[in-house]
């Protein structure tokens, strides 16, 4: 593996055994979490971390496909309630999904183990998500994260394909020659 | 630092040097992007490698936010072309948005330096860079990336900030203990 193999290593995980997060691991992943980048720096997000064990059974009965049995979850929202700028709206999905991203691979690195289940844009999940956590009108669930010691290992990869890569223009393929590096 | 450091040193690299990044370099950032998860494993992604000086220069002119002379651009792009079930179209910013993120921590992981110019959803932007790149009607450019070796320094950092964490309920602050870990 190469110096990358934080990022490869980290895999979608949907087994986990009853140990809990430690709040400080719960600290760092929000501090990971809070260090992407955001469009003109807006940080538009809100963390709601969820341990209740009642709480989180209501979520895995809202989410279709989040039944995972957790200690911990995150759920990563837009909050547009400080966003002045109607164009710095149009950016919460991206800037809350390079969060996400960091949250994960943060959760890899600790030795946890985390799957990212969508919940916006489908309006069913977001009206029910916004409901079990009590959400204000204009703070939106991006999505529910699961957190927690791994019941499962699964091997490093990438899904890396020649195919999806154009050279300059859309349709000229691009092909890596050997180089000094 | 922790062993998170590979997130907290990760800044938006705006200033770079004249040193070309080698096929390999490029080979490992597509590797990273394409590492990251997406809803259904569909991969709804494209990427457009721009080292043409002419092309490098189209890209600035179109972006207002974009006029950084790097030596590189990757444009990420949602490639609705393949989806089958129009669900799985609702996902392709956040699915494209993890990958970004993971190509801009390999960037730094490589000792380079990369910055995020946002495109999607803002129309006109869309529209010069599909012209520039020669997308067709079914790839979106969500951004673009540029990435060279970087000619300015920053200091690793997070923003973490406590006000914008809630504890089971919306509005109810999580603080976290001292314990064990």
């Amino acid at each position: 593996m190469t110096d990358l193999d934080f990022i490869f290593s980290r895999r979608s995980i949907r087994c986990f055994t009853e140990e809990k997060v430690s709040e400080n691991q719960i600290k760092l992943l929000l501090e990971a979490a809070m260090a992407a980048p955001t469009a003109m720096n807006t940080k538009p997000w809100h963390f709601v971390v969820i341990d209740d064990h009642d709480k989180l059974a209501e979520l895995r009965k809202t989410l279709p496909f989040g039944k995972m049995d957790a200690p911990l979850a995150i759920s990563i929202c837009g909050d547009m309630q400080p966003i002045k700028r109607a164009v710095l709206e149009r950016f919460w999905v991206q800037d809350c999904s390079a969060a996400t991203e960091n949250l994960l691979l943060a959760a890899n690195a600790l030795g946890l183990g985390a799957v990212w289940c969508g919940v916006h844009p489908i309006k069913t999940l977001e009206n029910g998500v916004s409901s079990v956590l009590n959400l204000p009108k204009l703070v939106f669930p991006l999505n529910v994260i699961f957190v927690g010691h791994p019941a499962e290992e699964k091997p490093a990869r990438t899904q890396f394909d020649q195919a999806k890569i154009s050279h300059n223009l859309f349709d000229i393929g691009w092909e890596p020659v050997l180089d000094q590096d």
